[in-house]
């Protein structure tokens, strides 16, 4: 980065808060995608008139500016694809207020999802997206990807959490989205439009959350089955007599097989498929929603393909369960040094058609593909492995990908449930979008950005 | 409307279908606002592809089109209030398919959302979304104003129903927004744009709905208090302690007065005000959540303040109360011959600060204000009764509206929960929203509608 914009960006942050030594850009140059792109400048800003003034300078000098939060994100989105500057939202990490009585609060984009859960149980509070890396991961990433997370299926998405935002726009303008209420509908839905937009239309520099009271009580029940095909149907008949779990996931048997080591005892050698549900709620309320689902699973007449359904009792045996759940993804690297990683959805129903693409696809090219994710809601990450320093299997990955994403649009789903766009999925926007909507979206980005310096070269397809 | 135009109309949908007769254009100028504005004729389109026609023909000829489901809206939203062509979608009225596996349904624009709950429930399905006037109005009016309910306060709002739609822009091109699956991440949020933009981005033709599984189970709770302070508490203390009714609704001491005759029996001399509270579920779910509530209302410290506590038993019973609280606003015409009505919303703590606020407005003005709606979100209608003829009524009325409005921005409110902005709400757009957000929003709809055909005069104020 050149010397003047370098002293401009101190002047604005203090020079504890810029750097452009070469290993600190290292440190930001990558993300959960696995692509690498390194940045001229790192600034971490205070407060949003500070990343107002950044946005001043950065339309008057035509900087692309790219927020980051944990660079959690799977496809790219917080990469500096273009060059220019990484913002990221570190120290914006403070939970500005939580109202108990109307069960509201107000954060800033660094603060920690996981943390944020933590401090809103502490009064009895429930915030429940939960992303796999809510550990690591940041509500302001959470609300610019419109990410997801297990708890879905009963309680929704990120989207809709969010009630309001303060965003810096390019120019360096302050708009407020939304309200603090529960409904509101005056004017155009801005806050939706941000959500998901992936830092492509402004800083996000407050979020009005909504919260839930806490649930008193949870109940976990681990269900084997010989096939993927009888775990889903099984789902679909959980949601069909009314039983609305709080977790509905499932793992296939290559996942099972790369988390293996975190059950206590070895699955048996038919199991084709797990899946991991919970309910939730008041304690005498979910014990008898409990009770309905341990009947459900097993009184059926095709017992014979359910192998086994069991409730974990303990605390230490839920605790290893979701580890083995979490945990999938990182383990996979098991099977091969690379993966190429999609975050599809399709109609609940149409699972078994989705898997079995799958399957025929990981045969046919001789590369390990393993599917799990959120079965409640159709949401399968589907993990092709390989070696991309072996040209041969990197051309096969990305064929299968886009054969992936073929048969996945056939079947009425999505490219992607909680992703996002970003770098890796832009190429493929056309797939799903029609040419108008592309068009009015392109358009709508050029409204809030005409200078095109926010988190250039993302979502859309580049020339 | 000329000849040429007429005849070009009739046309593309049929001499049937097509009027400019003086009759019948009455019948299309006016709606639930009470304010009237005669178009120049009204188009009854069959088809997507009629629609496309008959806007490829509006952008040629610069004629305003405003779109129009049941005409039940507040705000004036479906008036020719600078005349042109409605377009009504009467004929859209097909429920095109449920789909049980995945309870997802396609619908056009013109259903009844009544009927289509009706339709849905025989299927074992539920859609939740429940405006006061759910017999008569369209789910495509819904969607357009982002319609809430009743049972907003554990369901959501028509917004959390809808998955994707088809839409005709106001050039005649389609597009195709959103998923039909649970999740999905893939572009800007154009679904949520077109939500509650009230006809002003283009003509919804198509909707996408998410569906729920029908609780088998419902319970009816009455409750009377000395003081709406009172009730109010009662509201925050039933959600804090984590039970979700699907009904929280509140009338005050003069709502109560105006739809007496619904009631069986007088209420007590010294009713402040009533909730209507129902839990939903599974039969035994809602045997324990409908006791825990009984038992939260019956043993409280301060007991003096509620007057009765009953539980609904008789469907009559629960048939009037219902019938009671939809007959609010019609009844409310007892008092004066006009009103003035708003949604607005506040936090749920603050409901009382608006309503002492109403009264001491009603008092000082010397005009019946009433007010009723969802407690348990905080989404109050206000009633202004007035009579317009009397013009000294009607300033202090619109004053009084002004005030009201300036009160709930005062406590973290919105101007509209449910009703949208209208007509009636545009001049006062930037009592809520900042500069920088209503240049953005005139923008947007710039991309969309860059000849302002599509429902002019609407949601932003005109100089």
């Amino acid at each position: 980065m050149d010397h003047t914009t370098a002293k401009k960006l101190k002047a604005i942050v203090g020079v504890d808060n810029f750097t452009s030594a070469p290993e600190d850009l290292l440190a930001y140059s990558y993300d959960g995608s696995g692509l690498e792109y390194l940045p001229a400048g790192v600034v971490f800003p205070g407060t949003t008139s500070e990343i107002r003034r950044i946005m001043e300078l950065a339309s008057r000098i035509l900087l692309p500016v790219i927020p980051r939060g944990a660079g959690t994100g799977m496809t790219g989105g917080s990469l500096a694809v273009h060059g220019g500057l990484i913002l990221a939202l570190s120290r914006l990490n403070r939970i500005i207020e939580i109202d108990q009585a109307n069960q509201v609060a107000v954060v800033e984009p660094g603060v920690i999802t996981g943390q944020f859960q933590a401090e809103a149980r502490k009064l009895g509070l429930f915030y429940p997206p939960d992303p796999a890396s809510l550990n690591f991961c940041t509500i302001g990433g959470n609300v610019a990807n419109g990410a997801g997370g297990p708890s879905a299926v009963k309680y929704g998405v990120t989207r809709d959490y969010v009630l309001g935002l303060e965003v810096v726009l390019p120019d360096g303008g302050i708009i407020h989205t939304g309200v603090r209420t529960a409904k509101g509908v005056v004017g155009y839905d801005l806050t939706r439009l941000f959500i998901g937009s992936e830092g492509t239309l402004g800083i996000i520099t407050k979020i009005i959350l909504r919260l839930m009271t806490l649930p008193g009580a949870k109940r976990t029940f681990l269900v084997l089955t010989r096939s993927l095909a009888q775990a889903a149907k099984l789902v679909t008949e959980i949601l069909r007599r009314g039983i609305l779990p709080s977790t509905l996931e499932y793992m296939d048997k290559t996942a099972l097989w790369v988390v293996a080591r975190y059950f206590p005892e070895p699955l048996p050698a038919a199991t084709g498929a797990l899946l991991l549900i919970e309910v939730d709620g008041d304690e005498e309320e979910v014990d008898i929603e409990g009770k309905r689902l341990f009947a459900l699973l097993q009184n059926r007449p095709e017992g014979g393909e359910v192998l086994e359904v069991r409730q974990a009792k303990e605390q230490g045996e839920i605790t290893a369960l979701w580890e083995a759940r979490r945990a999938i993804s990182p383990a996979a690297f098991q099977l091969k040094p690379h993966k190429i990683s999609e975050d599809v959805v399709v109609p609940r129903s149409r699972i078994p058609d989705l898997v079995e693409f799958a399957e025929v696809l990981a045969e046919e090219l001789d590369l390990p593909i393993l599917t799990f994710g959120h079965a409640g809601d159709g949401n399968i990450h589907v993990n092709i492995m390989l070696d991309k320093e072996n040209q041969a299997e990197l051309q096969k990955g990305l064929a299968a990908k886009e054969r992936l994403f073929a048969r996945v649009l056939e079947l009425s789903g999505t490219l992607s449930g909680e992703h996002g766009v970003g770098l890796t999925k832009a190429p493929f926007l056309g797939m799903e979008l029609d040419g108008p909507s592309i068009s009015i979206m392109r358009q709508i980005k050029k409204v809030f950005d005409p200078l095109n310096i926010m988190n250039p070269g993302k979502m859309f397809p580049e020339p």
